[in-house]
């Protein structure tokens, strides 16, 4: 094995697996651990699939992904955000994460670091390394909802060589957004320190006080990475995009041929579908919304308060020290006395994680209301 | 654009536009320039993904990929193969492409030098390159088959530091396997030198003077790349696997984890469709064989006689010195005046390239003989 294949496995594995033995098992549990939509993709995505399955060879297509799509995700550019993207700037990837690999291998040579807050998602520094690049890794303020600002990338970049940063907005595992302002100051530095902002948008579409703009509102040269998988519940399906900058999607489109020869096909014929869904996905926001509203109203009574505001994404990170400084033994404790799966903190943030645990509010309402009613029963 | 971006473009890529503008233009061209096969994914692989599309969310399966698909390739090798493989060790991956990320960084660190056989598939070289490593780029021999032996191995070895080596048989571009004895002997040799073996067995089942044995005959710790794009003619829907060595396989998950998350969901269900399919691959198989027939008895008297035997892929390298030392000018004028496209060897072979050209004959018989009819009164 090579060093760089030595990833700290997820922490928080252990109880994800623990649920998924017991959920195996036919035990009935709240899945508050669960970043996966209770749903599948929408009904349009479906249809486009199925004709195509009849119709079509489903060949390779082009390594930046097929032209249609390509056209289709710039136009939605425009529709959802008022933003003119030119097709030629749009990479359709396996994924956001086939997006981070491509993203951070046309950026960065080796030994480069990228900024990024904690807490935030496992995956980002374990690609960093097996990648050969560095996680600089900032420890967010709650004042600032625990994200990435410019103060937070200053502070970085004084202690250590930063040649990037990242932030995600809304984040995981909080739903913390920045506010445009926030956002619009971060830019502004990531350019003063001449350093590219890679921007985390694959939890849009999905908030709850006012939609967030896309970084490139405020940054043109912004590397904005988008996925089918949360708004439109595809993620399964594997398809994500990049919005670079032109000078980046040669260098791109001559990774992704190599790399990956193209993203799958018939998943792009799907998102192709899909984006024709904004009605049926903006009524699946409405049942997050409600969800996350019943958690709102729950959770401080129950020891569990927020610890930063949950603007967007199905998250919200709680504050565990009602009951204890150990988030994995609240988590095993509640798995066997409430069957509520939540996950501990421990992989997001390895200084404070202990103390928080993150719930995801995508599942099924009724789902959530007996998982709260059983959290109620044990902890109050 | 970081330096590890700066992979050569293809040159021959230039050729495949113009053939595909061309076709988009309504021009009938033969297409022996690709390696796609004409068909689509057999009938069971469509009608599982159809009915999965009406029965499943189809969200995130394991990182290792689905238990069920991963058994029932591990079933394969012992249909396939006669060979008894544990499905633990059965790694799914998003295409062989996936696979081969996967397995480079699960096996090397940064700087370390994978041996390898010139002339090869060219993304071997740029991947490498892209993840920090080196291609030792061994020139084969013609009466080797232009393979990788333990001859070409321990050559390699002895000039630069080797901390694995490649294989591919049946190769691309040259459709030549290697005999059950040599692959035994490169098995020991890399044994002998302490180094992992890594086998693309891409275009296995694609075999038409008796099938080749898998490396792992050979060498238990090999580690296997394959995938659904050729055999069952699945090239879009990017699926392929690994077969791992025990040690490895936690190295592999913790990798595709994070990198991946987890192969498209679709794919997969589709390839478990596909592994019941013999009877239609098979029958595929007897077209390319029926087309390789007539390619091998037309072209020696074209002046393009094969420069090793083809005895597998859909591929035949052809020596093309009877038309001019510039493979790369023959292919312009074959587009042009015969309406004919070929793969220039410039890609394949740094040294020897020039003097090659790759034809491929997966279309449809009417296409290559009327292909070969417009080059034989073109060139003779």
């Amino acid at each position: 094995m090579s060093g760089r294949a030595d990833i700290a496995p997820f922490i928080a594995m252990e109880v994800a697996r623990e649920a998924n033995a017991r959920a195996a098992a036919g035990q009935s549990l709240a899945r508050f651990d669960v970043g996966q939509p209770q749903f599948g993709a929408p009904a349009s995505a479906l249809r486009t699939a199925e004709a195509a399955l009849r119709a079509d060879t489903l060949g390779y297509t082009e390594g930046l992904g097929a032209g249609a799509l390509r056209r289709a995700i710039a136009d939605w550019y425009g529709r959802a955000y008022d933003l003119d993207i030119d097709p030629g700037r749009i990479v359709v990837t396996t994924g956001a994460s086939g997006a981070f690999t491509l993203a951070f291998l046309a950026l960065f040579d080796d030994g480069a670091g990228l900024a990024l807050a904690s807490p935030g998602y496992p995956p980002y520094r374990h690609i960093l390394k097996a990648l050969g690049l560095r996680a600089v890794v900032a420890e967010a303020r709650i004042e600032d909802g625990l994200q990435m600002t410019a103060g937070l990338l200053d502070h970085a970049a004084a202690g250590a060589r930063v040649d990037g940063v990242l932030v995600a907005s809304p984040a995981n595992p909080t739903g913390a957004m920045l506010s445009d302002d926030a956002l619009k100051a971060l830019c502004a530095q990531a350019r003063a320190l001449g350093i590219p902002l890679i921007s985390d948008e694959i939890y849009h579409g999905l908030a709850y006080e006012g939609a967030g703009a896309s970084a490139l509102r405020h940054d043109d040269e912004a590397v904005v990475i988008n996925s089918f998988s949360k708004y439109w519940a595809m993620t399964g399906w594997r398809v994500g995009w990049i919005v670079a900058p032109p000078r980046l999607v040669k260098p791109l489109e001559r990774l992704a041929q190599n790399l990956t020869v193209a993203p799958p096909t018939v998943s792009q014929v799907a998102a192709l579908g899909a984006l024709e869904a904004r009605e049926e996905c903006e009524a699946r926001r409405e049942i997050y919304a409600a969800n996350r509203a019943l958690m709102l109203a729950e959770l401080p009574g129950l020891g569990l308060a927020p610890v930063v505001r949950p603007d967007g994404a199905f998250y919200v990170l709680v504050d565990i020290s009602a009951h204890g400084d150990d988030s994995m033994a609240l988590a095993r404790r509640l798995l066997d006395d409430a069957r509520v799966a939540i996950t501990p903190g421990v992989d997001f943030c390895e200084t404070r994680g202990r103390r928080w645990a993150r719930l995801a509010y995508c599942r099924p309402r009724e789902e959530v209301e007996g998982g709260l009613e059983r959290l109620r029963a044990v902890l109050r």
